[in-house]
């Protein structure tokens, strides 16, 4: 009977939308009123394609085009929006997201704001998937957010006007292409490179050759010695880059330890810093940390790295991926917090559906809007 | 000019009340609307004392009162409650706390939201006073809790149904006084004793001749020598305690390392562990720490310092002074994270003046209350 009746309100949960009420469940309702409040929460999810504006070339791939999947979660008459972004390099999928949040049962939990109790349980439902968990993470933030009339910046008592300039990324390319980004880009304060591969002091002096705004650096782990990357961090500095990601594997910690020590620059750990203990790990192994709610599992570790981090001296970068304004505008909460944003990723694409944190002159500007602030155009 | 003006403004703030619009101010209100937005907030705070049920007897003193202060935060109809509570061997005082608080001037602030902001201006307004802090901060979090309406634990994300039991501390006494105590704490489900003197093994002996509860041993820095300590620690796990709270004094930092790796018992850093960077500190020196907001200045750095002694994989523990609920409820809010929750201040004063957390048979049953939750009786 208790077994029944547990198959049951999982599947009045899966099916979800606007199901009728049952006589099993107005019987059940008179003797266990918390369980069938009939405010359950209801998670539904579709993926979509992010058309990038360029292909967009890091140093061990290119691509032009995204996969994500968006999430809403209802609950009394308010939807929260969320959104799982991923780059194939990852690891993660559509398939392998909608795999994920099948299993995902919101309907056994009766108050959305229970963060702590409900982001444990999605981190348990599957080992891995990052992403997927990051868009309900940020689904219930959103929700939660809407629930308090209240943006997220707001809720956590951070001043919106503290928000960082963005970096904007020039993908690696053709001098002429470059050129060509790099004018689009007089807009942004400072621009980010990626590195590591046999051309870098090229594709240095050919955005010298038209601006002298301040880069910043990713070499996603393409520096393999580490005489070579603290050769080519002086370079740097030397050409007004302000900082350098993930110069070195990062499976080579007294390698990153050793540059870090030495180097002329700040340097932050990316790859090597997914979740909350990594940002221990990576204490004296780099001068900072970039968090991303795509690997972090959403907003509520991401807060937690960044107080770990502040608390340990560290620099704070928040990036993102290739996302929608949704990823973006939940990422852009915890932005009046951080050194560096580098939050371009929603002007990258072509087919964006929300609206909701805005890059203008290159600064962040966080909209005024509950919970992450975005609206669907 | 100027500088007059922010004189004006000064005194204006400083007024405060329902000071009528002056003309200079309708003048300046045109040009800067956000600056005279008549929102201001408004700080008022007034000694109270509190009466101690019994003398309450720690390793270095005595006493039968308890100073404290008690802060209004006044916002748009809304008032937040805080409070400074001030055992005089801490080293602050009524006098003390009025001083600081005077020189307080909330009235440059638009937004009582920006908390990470308002708090780092508290912070800055005079070195120490971290009570006198904690009563501006709390008397903060309680309004933005109200202007949200819905209680911190919830913003924070919290399950309040997850508020731990609540120990319940027997003062140093004459054995018939300690037995009549522990008696009278029958519904408690851990009882703390205080210890650190000659008479160490004759108190446990005492308590074990009236109940078998479990409890839990705070030693206020009172054993000097590691391995009377760690004898002591072994015969405490023998008679039923839990963990063991600061152990030695705190400057010993390589006696209570050594100690903790060899403890069978956690133990915890108390007077150790005053604040945020407090916490690294304590690293591999104590099991765990004990939060108490008239130590960290508030619930804000409470709240961090939770999240890097949690990252650190750390014990923690919720304490308290004597004070009324405004200050309990106010602490009782970041129970539901806490291991273990030393809440007992309200219970051993006679003229509490708020109603909010209570305890009951033993539990933090937290009030479902806007902000900290609290009502004047």
């Amino acid at each position: 009977m208790s077994s029944s009746r547990r198959d049951f309100l999982k599947i009045a949960s899966l099916s979800a939308g606007a199901m009728m009420l049952n006589p099993f469940q107005l019987i059940a309702s008179a003797t266990q009123s918390t369980i069938f409040s009939g405010n359950k929460m209801k998670l539904r999810f579709r993926p979509y394609t992010l058309e990038l504006k360029h292909v967009f070339t890091i140093a061990t791939s290119s691509r032009t085009t995204t996969p994500v999947m968006l999430t809403e979660i209802d609950y009394e008459g308010f939807t929260g929006y969320g959104e799982a972004s991923m780059p194939p390099y990852l690891g993660e999928s559509q398939e392998s997201a909608a795999a994920f949040l099948s299993k995902v049962d919101l309907g056994q939990f009766n108050d959305p704001f229970d963060l702590e109790t409900i982001l444990a349980y999605i981190d348990g439902v599957a080992p891995g998937n990052p992403a997927a968990k990051a868009s309900v993470d940020i689904a219930l933030h959103d929700l939660i957010g809407k629930l308090l009339n209240a943006p997220l910046f707001k809720i956590w008592g951070f001043d919106k006007t503290k928000a960082p300039y963005t970096s904007f990324t020039i993908g690696i390319d053709k001098p002429d292409v470059v050129r060509q980004k790099t004018k689009e880009a007089g807009e942004f304060k400072i621009l980010k490179i990626k590195l590591g591969r046999d051309t870098d002091k090229e594709m240095i002096e050919t955005i010298r050759s038209v601006t002298d705004q301040p880069l910043c650096v990713d070499v996603n782990q393409g520096w393999k010695d580490k005489n070579f990357a603290l050769e080519m961090i002086h370079y740097c500095k030397e050409k007004g880059v302000v900082f350098i990601e993930q110069p070195m594997p990062k499976e080579d910690l007294d390698g990153n330890a050793w540059l870090t020590e030495r180097s002329p620059l700040p340097t932050i750990g990316d790859e090597a810093v997914q979740r909350l203990p990594d940002v221990m790990k990576a204490h004296k192994v780099y001068s900072g940390i970039n968090i991303k709610l795509m690997k972090s599992t959403g907003l509520r570790e991401a807060h937690k790295m960044l107080t770990l981090a502040r608390a340990l001296d560290m620099k704070v970068m928040l990036g993102c991926m290739t996302e929608t304004s949704c990823a973006i505008s939940a990422a852009a909460q915890l932005s009046p917090m951080v050194d560096w944003a580098d939050l371009d990723g929603a002007l990258l694409i072509s087919n964006d559906i929300y609206r909701g944190t805005e890059v203008i002159d290159g600064k962040v500007i966080l909209s005024d809007g509950p919970g992450i602030g975005i609206k669907k155009i």
